[in-house]
């Protein structure tokens, strides 16, 4: 048996091959299938960022048309799902109806079982077109308020934002929204991303690894991060108190949310500084800059103290704040963006399979002999 | 960065710190918490080996008795979840009802939030205690049968056996079943442990871990292996067609269900060689010895063939189908019993964690430039 030095949660080892993105940590740039994924995020369109992650190349305008008639053709769940949804407790949390509701959608699909690759695009283009139905008439459900139907005028990202908000976002508003998404969408292997192939490397179908994806993103080493960095910053609530609130915090050695991150390091996140800048303009525009200059101090301080650097979720907590996101539904808005990546991954899994199957290192006891229960002590 | 090469799948890579098992493939021998598994399958209840891996210790008489109350007083599910089972199409498979009702147990659990080492051990229980009713109740509604209440005076295999056939087993059968339950409790970190252990990794609760595990096993290169095992031995028929019905399936290049395992290699699982024994002894008692001797026939084919030797799965299908269990659920029984060691892993997990965050090696293009869509061909 060959065996490797072990190294705890995986770190730096190298556990796929993938033609997905690559993280350069020393070029501050996120590679996703060839571009640097600031620059598509800020330029593109979440359809086509969708479309490249799937097909592995940017859509012409007949494939983009084909591919968004597509989704919005999809923009729907069976009734069942609808009646499941107003079965569950009001206090249901936003990732717990995804992580039940993504397995419901397969009992409702023919092609579940079909791991060809074709019948992969199609059922990854139905989750990813119905999880912000899901999540945002799930949301609308539990808390008895009137379902806000999809708008076949608005791009996938605009009408997401629409259905949770019942609002018509302005146009900057929905260019936010939707690079925040384009940034989300993609990530190399997170440990959401390593789930949903560790799920699919047993050929079970993109369902189960979608569902296994959310329930990791669910953790708060995860996901929860973005929610977490907003009730932060609501904890602190004025920028006079920020840095006396980080200081007691760090004296108490607690974490501080949205900031440090495994594969950064002490290196900028590139999602970051984008974010970062919507949340500046977002906040001059609406009249409420004080989350901006709280993140600032903050991060400033983070780095003069702890010679740390935020990742993108610190920053997006406040972005979706003042976009009228509410804060439970943070780290779902992440999951639906990022289901084109969990996607890409899970089918580029089955397309060149190898189980994954390691080996633990046995620090147990060994050479017990059972003894009957009258025996024990 | 510092990298190791790469392995697809992670072969004999180790990916964990363990005291749950380890697999001695040279001694024959699969080590459970110290205690050899094949000695103790046979030996104790499914309540003693459950209880050895939440809390590394075999019980004595005051410990098995209020951990098998426990396990008696949470056989029942949330009044929701049986409306929902009756919302759902006939159509709907077993392990479809397990992936989506053990995150919506979570909904109801007061506790899943709570990831200290006693919650989880409680949380572990409850759903030790839930799956037997959830596989045989959600069985019964979608083939529109009655259902079996829990019987109280019966072990936790025993009953779990009841509920699913509507028959009391005798002795025997009881024992077999047990045993099966036994040997399939815990195997180190197979891809559906490894997947469970992932989504921990994240301080996701454990019944994410559990939902993602079960997901995994669904695939047909893992659990599935039970079922695709007795659906082989029902197509041959016959024991005279055996050989040439391997030979033409050999020659077509198909994968031969139940045999090869990628731990075991060319070695004997010793699981395997227990379930040939109930096999043997089970089809004699009930006068039904053919597949029996159909699985010995294709074993020694297989042997001189491609030198490969059947695993657990191989003998677990004719066994399960002579005790009356319908084919459909040999997967869903295996997550049953192997819940046990899905939550002795997540619950490592969160005793001494590490998120899983590996690395992917690049293969795909860079240095691509975003044209705008009207420039694309």
């Amino acid at each position: 048996m060959t065996t490797v030095q072990y190294v705890p949660g995986l770190e730096n080892v190298i556990a796929a091959e993938s033609r997905i993105s690559a993280i350069d940590v020393e070029a501050h740039s996120i590679v996703v299938m060839g571009y640097d994924l600031s620059e598509v995020s800020l330029k593109a369109s979440y359809e086509e960022v969708a479309h490249l992650l799937l097909f592995g190349h940017l859509p012409n305008e007949l494939e983009l048309r084909n591919f968004s008639r597509q989704l919005e053709d999809n923009r729907s769940l069976p009734r069942e799902v609808y009646d499941w949804l107003r079965l569950m407790p009001s206090s249901i949390k936003p990732m717990d109806q995804l992580r039940i509701a993504i397995p419901m959608l397969a009992v409702f699909d023919p092609e579940v079982e079909d791991n060809s690759h074709e019948a992969n695009i199609r059922k990854a283009t139905r989750l990813i077109a119905k999880l912000p139905i899901l999540i945002a008439h799930g949301y609308r459900i539990a808390r008895g308020r009137e379902l806000v139907s999809p708008d076949p005028s608005l791009p996938h990202a605009q009408n997401f934002l629409y259905m949770i908000t019942g609002k018509k976002a302005n146009d900057f508003e929905g260019k936010v929204f939707e690079t925040s998404m384009n940034l989300y969408v993609e990530h190399e292997l997170a440990a959401s991303t390593f789930a949903a192939r560790v799920v699919a490397s047993t050929f079970c179908d993109i369902y189960g690894a979608a569902a296994a994806a959310v329930s990791a993103l669910k953790g708060p080493l995860h996901g929860r991060a973005n929610e977490k960095a907003m009730e932060m910053l609501l904890q602190i609530g004025q920028v006079d108190n920020s840095e006396r609130w980080i200081r007691a915090s760090l004296e108490r050695s607690e974490r501080i949310m949205g900031f440090g991150h495994r594969v950064y390091r002490r290196g900028l996140d590139p999602r970051a500084d984008i974010m970062k800048g919507f949340l500046k303009d977002l906040g001059e525009r609406i009249g409420q800059t004080k989350w901006y200059e709280m993140t600032v101090r903050i991060e400033e301080l983070m780095r003069n103290e702890r010679n740390l650097y935020p990742n993108v979720d610190y920053y997006v907590g406040p972005v979706y704040y003042l976009l009228g996101i509410p804060i439970e539904l943070d780290t779902a808005v992440f999951a639906a963006a990022r289901m084109a990546g969990w996607a890409a991954h899970a089918i580029e899994q089955h397309g060149n399979n190898r189980i994954f199957r390691p080996r633990a290192l046995y620090t147990g006891l060994r050479g017990l002999r059972y003894t009957p229960l009258e025996q024990r002590s």
